[in-house]
């Protein structure tokens, strides 16, 4: 099965989908999109998602999907191996709701089209816009490093040893946090896990400065 | 098991989980907490959910669980009839990416704790938050009402004729809306699809104002 990925390498949605199809070794044809030029708002790409929104993923049976945690869950029912959840359904209920505290309450206020929405309504300047997005990262990361930093199903990584889809989310958000000066001190759990991902070529291979659009 | 859900009525996120325990014929000691008057910031509730947010599951086992996603694939997994999401993987992977998008480019934010920060930090008033909140909306309801609307896939629901995830979350998600004057008229599909699951038992016995704590 050939996979076609569409997707832009600042956009941590993307960044999530390419750390997965990493770890399950699964190859896919690149394509980039400038998010900041309206490449996703034309009728062609509109066309393949209505939403406008990377990433997606083409199969070649002409199967479009798209959501980057639908695609992961979709990847980890169709090619379990390696998993990117755990096996019990307690674990699979920690790591989910790891991953959408990051997916859920940071990345949906903090995307390019929200901080240029604030600029059209209430005339946020870049400062402005850096106060919000600093905002909402404190507010999500000072929960998530008690949420690791107290449960003994921490590990190497977000849970246990191995790494999954609450890893993937937390890679992309911290480097999401790069575009800003953000002190992440307060945050040794998460700190130390983002080094131990940043290690693994997986990750490495999916980190933005890595990909063949990055400038 | 006896299940206490800790939920505020007019949260969409609660009224997704209500709505799944509901069809799952899950009973539950029901807690409400008002978001208004901070009671999910006291350090009785953080110690329940650091990220001091609702909906959050206890059982009687101890075990705590947040994130309604998490907590509905949870249910799905350990209690899986009748089910929430498709036999198929593709069906599967659809009937995520329409949850979502509702969940994840809507709600987050739309919530109270983000109107008010628009309040806070750039002094919006009521009718520039919902100018905010509006146009989330049409952002993504435009995109969904598309979505459905040109797959065979859905049907008398988001995806064939039984109520599933897509269905909870967007029932919620017009919930929410009605705290705006929002002209649904643009999204024929999505309104009879809300028509259609408000008949149920199951998803009414949900709704906002049919909670012990309504006012």
């Amino acid at each position: 099965m050939t996979l076609r990925l569409h997707n832009f390498f600042r956009s941590s949605t993307s960044t999530r989908l390419r750390a997965a199809l990493n770890l399950k070794g699964l190859p896919y044809d690149y394509v980039g999109y400038s998010l900041r030029d309206g490449q996703t708002r034309t009728p062609q790409f509109l066309a393949l998602n209505p939403a406008g929104l990377v990433p997606v993923l083409e199969r070649d049976d002409g199967v479009v999907l798209t959501q980057s945690l639908a695609i992961i869950e979709w990847l980890e029912e169709t090619m379990p191996t390696p998993p990117l959840l755990p096996a019990d359904a307690d674990g699979r209920a920690r790591v989910r709701a790891l991953a959408y505290m990051l997916a859920c309450e940071i990345h949906p206020l903090n995307n390019l089209r929200v901080l240029r929405r604030l600029n059209e309504q209430f005339g946020a300047d870049e400062a402005a816009q850096e106060a919000w997005f600093v905002h909402w990262v404190k507010a999500t990361f000072d929960a998530f490093e008690i949420s690791l930093a107290s449960s003994a199903a921490t590990g190497r990584y977000c849970h246990g040893d191995v790494p999954g889809l609450a890893d993937i989310c937390l890679y992309a958000q911290v480097w999401n946090n790069r575009r800003f000066a953000i002190d992440g001190s307060a945050w040794p759990t998460i700190d130390r896990i983002f080094a131990a991902l940043d290690a693994l070529p997986a990750f490495r291979d999916a980190a933005p400065p890595n990909q063949p659009d990055a400038s």
